[in-house]
């Protein structure tokens, strides 16, 4: 068991609920990663960091699961976290300052409008779903240095005329 | 050939230089898609669609295939948008406003954090460039909707102490 | 009686007066549902959730029922939440983050100036009251999903020239 | 056939293309209402409403039936906003300044929240769609004063973990 | 008739449509005061004054009385402020510059809660109404330096559970 | 005596010394209005309000009159807003969200602009003094809904070159 | 005379009336300072320069005195900047960008509060006025490097309870 | 000795260091001056104020002063604000809210760019420095009311080509 | 002479004086460098670099040289840019999206406060300054891959109590 | 050892977390300067600096480094900011206040176009990265006073079609 502190006074803690760093503690006491929890629990990874920042809602079952792989008491994350809450989603300023944020952020600025382009042509008019929407995290190797590869798999949702 | 007008009164081409007008026209008239001309260019479409709103400085020979695909006098995107000529990056206000473009944003508003967190643990402290970057989207065949299978591959940078 | 705990240290809690977490709490330890309380209350479980975030002002005697159907001591919400205390009404930011939220804001920015037009036609020069106004949500079930009706029902205040 | 121009140096035609001018001189000088518009669309006459501030994408058939209804040569609009146009949706500021918008978006601000809570007990964790959205607007006689009766109905979209 | 030109260049001309100058020129040419137009039309002059600044939308009868007043061609003014023609309220910049407007929003920051906390207690719970509201100044002579009497006269609106 | 809190923990009390909840708290728990108070200390209720939302200086006379009619010790709010405090003016975000102030930020935002061009008529180039400027508010009786007549009284203060 | 043409695409001046460049211009033509034409007209050169940027209202013997000293037809500055034109005080952005303007700015964020204090002791509550307030700008000599020398000379505004 | 408490809960103490309160409270114990500890100092009563709002770095000899004259225990101070203290400089928002303020931050949006342009005549491309600059207030007795003299007296700086 | 035109409707000419553009397109059909211009004119290339985006001030003798390098009329920059013109500096949004500069102001966000930190503890209290300060950019080889080499060398001004 | 405490309260303390305050107080205490920990640690000061501000991540030996040279407790910094914590990079205001730092900024705004403009025509389309940059301070003698050399090393990342 390591010795873990995590503060609630800085960003992006200092706007989340408190058990979003009873769970981070958690986990570093654990030394567990989020790939091993998400293991445990079923889920994709970037769901479960979804969790640790309140960004989304855990099922009882969840709920259940990560206190017992977290070490926490039976009940401690379903009193806070359980059925009566509800995620209140989106952190940080409006631009991003942090720069693996702002990188992504800036993905939007410079491809956005491209990004738009293509799917029009692709799909014709509407969005992608940002609700029914898979978000996935890889590493892949390559020679001149290792690459992210980050994945939004989301519903093509057409405007339709009324 | 279609007849097609674009106007330059309304985002994203008000802030745009006037040839990303013209190649949008030249486009519709001759009624390509980013896709073939792409295929033309030995490009991805996205990268097409990007040079088609001064978002990627195409090369001398980009430029050749575009003026011959798109059927311009010869020269004529060279001289405004050649060598001479640099992109300044990024469109549009600092919270989209259209919906598609809005749902990219809430992806980093939403899910930002959680990449983050899982980037951190897969590869270090560092980023996900968005320089070296390639970013393709996919149409997904689905039986409860189509997809948009939405990539960014960009090399991760380790921030290295010095 | 379920274990519940409702943090005031998040949004939109951390910015409204403590007893909307008295109340949040209470809820969810009776396990009530906001339509439930306001059939005790007689009203809309819209209002009733106005109340409980703090922007509408209850009654005497919706305090006095609020009180009574949540298990309060008596006067414990009158003291805080009685006849000397005003909503100061709005929360959250001028662009909402969270994706239900901004959904709403997406239709005033898109479906807004449309729907100006048309009530300029039906009802001439003048705007729909937001004080004079009933909000309601009923769940209409739909075989493609079900869906979300939201109605507003506002006077008609007509500009007068002077 | 009634003298009618129509100013683009002011909000909100200044942001939009020319064709929407256009309409809207068409329909003054014809003397049509949107309703009159909507019935040989076959369409609500928000969305009609839409189309002609450049916030939705008329079908083919919509266009030449447009064409038709307000005497516009044939192609006109076409050349324009055909297959090769696509709405970017959201206009006017981030806060409305005209008093009929600001209550729209008032209700964002004071029911928000309110509407959030109510739509979570009733479906569960999730959004309404603005997307697969319809928006009416209705005049309700009421001899205290009538009442516009405002209507989102849309799509609920449920979060769903992966 | 004296020789003036208004220059639509500068704030607030520029953000408003053009028959706005048109007035105001044909106003300086005849050197009338809106005191002096008012009473043609049987109107307040703040009112009057609001049409010339496109916030306000005048009758049929007013637009009569205005080009003839103005020596205006018959319809110059109605064909492009007429009926089909609605204002966009609320101009210049959300935190205004001009110290003449600045202290009236000062009014606003210094003086809006005490006022609201005056209204709860003489009214209850509501707002006073912009919509039906007459504003009226006045020059009250003063042997100290002459003062200006703004007056704000609106209906109060209570907010009414439901 | 009423049982009678006042929260500091939101708007505007997060904002003001603490002193503001004490006259509050003790004017709710006396039953006293504003007017009655203003009557105590031979002031208009708006000043008065002004005073208890730390947006006036009391005299010396006033803070030992309020220490009187409100029942505090002696010396209890002279010693946190005697001699040696100073009102930071202004409270609120730039724009309101309060629908009853915003409503008076509206009243800037669409008749600022006409109120200038009267004041300009009637008294030249200057602007009406926010400083030397009594404010008021009165009830007015009116058969189809009472009316908040709301005054500012302010000095003309002139632009004189040098 | 010298050749000196005055861009009117950049600011300030893309924001002010046009006879703003024709000023400059002429006075850069005839090679004349603010200090030589201030004393033509009798005036300080801050104020002359505030005309030559539509922040001051100059008297009809200002304007006459304008004409003739640049050189410009009789009526033609009168024409456009005569009795019924007035300023829109208040030019470039919230924050100004140029560093001479932002080192002013400057002197308020760092200096504001303290002058505040000051003048809070020597004069009681209240302002310095902007509105009567002399402005000037002085060179004066210094061995290690000149000085500026800007003084606001401004009348002292109490607040008075009422 | 006055009974005197400061707030640390209001601006602008709300955003500084608690020994800036310690200060204000000590010095409205002891019925002192800035004008008085500047003497004390040696210093201009501007620059005391600075140090009293943490906008001014005190010398160790400063420190030992004010802990003398308020009457602090030797090193209470310096332990806080000591050599290891440096300013952040800047404090309240970027638009001032109070009255007072905001007459200095309207001087420079009303004359910033005449200042501008007379600097220029006079000195040439460059600046006034903010940080080699004496600020001072002086009050000027006048018959119509006494005068605020508000002094910057800074070094030019010229722009070098290099 | 290459053919070669710049638009000046996109960033960030939309926003300089015309001249800019002129010195752009001689440039390029010049084909010349900045750094071969540089020379020329016996400046460093960041500097003339400010000069063609109308952030400094070019000498007579500059201006004349450029006229001759760029093979421009005598007079023409003159005329333009000469004695009567002064820089208005800083452009661009206040935070930049195009990523290069988006990048210096990353720096500016990560890296400002312990930039602050080392001066402080290296000079005293005071700034590096940005008038009297030499911007340098030096390509540097590097094995694994080239660097930029941008130096700022701003002489330090010290505060000086007074 | 001297007396010295830090303050969390102002900024840039009070968005950090709280063993940052730690680290300054124990540096203070030792009388070490940033030049001083950075030869213990074997980096350069600035990103020592930028660790004590939590812009860094520093590794388990720096941690242990920083533990001993500042007399911690072993594993009193480890505890908190060891491998479970990850910094979130960017401090401060969007456009800053403090006057060292806004002058960085400055230098951003007014050379920032024209050092794009050089970096692209010394190394073509790309930036400099501000993950794989060094940053330096030194002092640089000069008679005239002493200058800052701030220098970014930072690796040239060039943008490449795909």
């Amino acid at each position: 068991m390591q010795a873990a502190t995590v503060s609630t006074s800085s960003a992006p803690l200092n706007e989340l609920p408190p058990w979003c760093a009873t769970l981070q503690e958690a986990k570093a006491r654990k030394g567990l990663s989020f790939e091993q929890i998400a293991k445990e629990l079923g889920r994709n990874e970037i769901w479960v960091a979804s969790v640790f920042l309140a960004q989304a809602k855990p099922t009882p079952a969840d709920i259940e699961a990560l206190e017992k792989v977290l070490g926490l008491e039976s009940n401690a994350l379903a009193a806070q976290a359980g059925s009566h809450w509800w995620p209140e989603r989106g952190i940080g300023p409006a631009v991003p300052t942090d720069p693996l944020l702002y990188r992504l952020y800036e993905g939007v600025l410079v491809y956005g409008h491209p990004i738009k382009a293509v799917i029009h042509e692709k799909f014709g008019d509407g969005i992608m779903s940002m609700i029914d929407c898979k978000v996935d995290v890889q590493r892949k190797a390559d020679p001149k240095g290792d690459r992210v590869v980050l994945t939004f798999d989301g519903k093509f949702l057409p405007y339709v005329p009324w």
